[in-house]
Formats: C-alpha cells, sequence, structure tokens
C-alpha cells in the first residue's frame, strides 16, 4: 500500500501561527520530518525525524521513502510551502522515486512575507513581492524597484549585501527601508532607516525587507 | 482611554485554518465584528457584532467607534485582512475618525488564494497571483497572462465573465483553467477545463481562477 505524504506550512517560527489542521495533521502522521525547531512546535508527534539544514535533501529523500513503504509522513515547512518553501523539492523527489502525485497534499501555512506586511499593515495584494531565497535572479527586483508599490522581498543574500546591491544599481539612499528580523520569535526586531544605512547595519539571516 | 482594533485573518473559511493567534485575540476582546459565518468559526466570543455585505463599511465604522470609546475589537476578515482583504478600509476609516493607527493590529490569515495553490501543488512565489475583487484593474490579467508564469486570481465579476473577457482579448480558448470554489467548504468544487469551456460554467461568487 502505498502511503502519503502532507507537506506542512508551520507560519513563521512562533507555535502562536500554527493552523489547527496543522496539528491534526502531525498527530496523525506515522512519521513528522522537520527542522528540530519545527517539530519541537508541536505536542503530539509520533516518530520525530529531525534534520539541520545541510541534511535537507537526504532528510526529504528518507520522508518520501518512508511514503513508498506505505507511512503516513508529515513534512514540516516554515512560512508557506508555496512562497520559497519545500514543496517544488519534494515534487521532483517524489517524481525521480515514482511516488505518485496525487498522494501528496500541501496545507498551506502563514508566510513571513505575510507576516511583515501585517506588522507594518501593507496590503501586499498591491505591492511586489518576491523571493530570492536560494536563487541567483537577484536582477529582478530592479525591474519593479520604482514602479510606485512598495517591495516586500525575501533576501537571498544578507540584508546588507542586498540593500548594498541595490545602491550600486543607483537606487536612491535615502529610500525608507523596513527590516522585519525573526518575526514571531521572543526576540523579533523591526528596523525603520534608510537603505544608506541598511546597507551598514547587521541582521541574522531570518529578515524580510520592505522597500516604500 | 483608547481602545484597541485587530484586524483578524480568518483563513477560507473552515476553522481548521484558524490559527490559535486568531482564537486567543477574539477571546480577549469585548467586541468582536464579523460576518455571521465569519463569527460562528469561533467557540468563545464576548458581544458578537455581526453584519451581512451590505452592512459592511457601517459595522467597520462601528467597530472603530468602539475602539474609540475604549474597547478591544477584533475585525474578523475573509482569508488575509492584507490579500483583498478590509485592512486598507478600516484604515481609512481610522484616519477618518482620528483612531491611532498604532492601536491598530494586523493578524495575518491563510489567504484562499494559498488554499488554492496548495491544492493544486503550485509554489505562488513564481506564480502571477492577483485579485480584482471590488477593483476594475481587470485588464491588469492581460499584460501577464502569456509571461510564462501559471496565474492565480481572485475574479472581480464571475467566473464566466472574466473567461469571456479573457477570450474576446485571444487569449487561447483552449488553455487549461482550474477553478475553485467554495475551497475549505463541504461543497468545496475543483474543476479542470479548457478556458472556452470555463467561460460556458456557471460558478458562484466565491472561486479562485488558475490559468497554467
Amino acid at each position: 500500500m502505498t502511503g502519503k505524504i502532507y507537506i506542512i506550512g508551520i507560519g513563521p517560527g512562533s507555535s502562536e501561527y500554527l493552523t489547527k489542521i496543522a496539528i491534526d495533521t502531525v498527530k496523525k502522521s506515522d512519521y513528522t520530518v522537520g527542522s528540530t525547531r519545527a517539530i519541537a512546535l508541536f505536542d503530539d508527534v509520533k516518530n520525530k525525524v529531525p534534520f539541520n539544514v545541510k541534511e535537507l535533501l537526504n532528510k526529504l529523500e528518507e520522508a518520501v521513502e518512508l511514503a513508498i513503504k506505505g507511512y503516513v509522513v508529515s513534512i514540516l515547512s516554515t512560512g508557506d510551502p508555496g512562497f520559497s518553501g519545500v514543496l517544488n523539492t519534494v515534487l521532483r523527489i517524489s517524481l525521480d522515486k515514482n511516488f505518485p502525485k496525487k498522494n501528496i497534499e500541501v496545507i498551506p501555512g502563514i508566510s513571513s512575507l505575510q507576516l511583515a506586511a501585517a506588522k507594518n499593515k501593507i496590503q501586499w495584494d498591491n505591492a511586489n513581492v518576491m523571493t530570492f531565497h536560494g536563487r541567483e535572479n537577484i536582477e529582478d527586483i530592479l525591474k519593479v524597484i520604482n514602479n510606485g508599490k512598495t517591495t516586500i522581498a525575501l533576501p537571498s543574500r544578507k540584508v546588507k549585501d542586498m540593500a548594498q546591491f541595490l545602491l550600486d544599481n543607483n537606487v536612491d539612499e535615502s529610500r525608507k527601508v523596513v527590516v522585519c528580523e525573526r518575526l514571531s520569535y521572543p526576540d523579533e526586531r523591526i528596523v525603520e532607516a534608510t537603505l544608506k544605512d541598511i546597507a551598514n547595519s547587521e541582521f541574522t539571516y531570518m529578515c524580510i525587507m520592505i522597500l516604500y
């Protein structure tokens, strides 16, 4: 019997943003694969398969293999699996291993971009929403940066490098930028400054940049 | 003492997509303003201020006036308040009535666009994501419809009218379209067909259109 894979969005990081369906799906799963931090958000987990970032691909392969054996497997994805998440990677591995796509179900979660928009009271349906995580399409931001809309971006590299890239490409150094760091964590930080100042500031990797 | 307004995203419709923070915030509110259907999702509500769509503006004004009197008021918004939600309307009313923006907090929710993407296993960070709800910018879809990406749209009018608009503007009648109707409700329906067939089909107003 073929098993089932659930790819579950867990939201930006705090358990406050978990949905009921995420909690219930983990509860009914035979195995739950995710970062140690992600798994810790759930109280009721049968068999934990924790990983650190370096092991991600191996552990996703292991998840698919468990499902092929007939188990119900949940894969935890920070934010929303469909926004800068693991969805496409799991689909590719499943295709390689002939695991049927129809046995994969995606459960959306709150993306950190949504929380960043919420914290700053921005309607993001009229913003430029972009992710550069794990991508090399950073030039795409230049196409929209001056179209009159607010830009909400997940940077691909350090925030200061992204800011420097924009300065190097003639974006106004006095442009207003808000950096949302570690949203929903106890040490969450929201910094408003000019683009020039941001290029001289240090942030962690868990950031959203808003360019007004 | 000035009160507080929470604008809460309740997700696509089923209580399964509520977050813990949404439930806890309603619980601690003096008043909860929302559609009858939205309020019914919550077990623990003090003072209910239900409305139907026609009364929306009046009831949002009432919500702001209650907050001015010092109450903690939750306003329930289907999906995510920041994606085709009531955020900008509440901000405008608050500005008119001199209610301080800093006393407004937004709690994001799962948008029906995210659930549509999840059901169809699409990474929407690389899609054209557009809302036409209550807007007259329908021509904007023509600018992106042939850019090679999948388009996920909340139609402004009936799905069949939107499909006919695309046909009238020379979009290929054999184009693959998926319509997701009443997602997360017991009578949820997902229909895959050609653009031409969709233009001849009837759907309710609660739909997402995906154009491949």
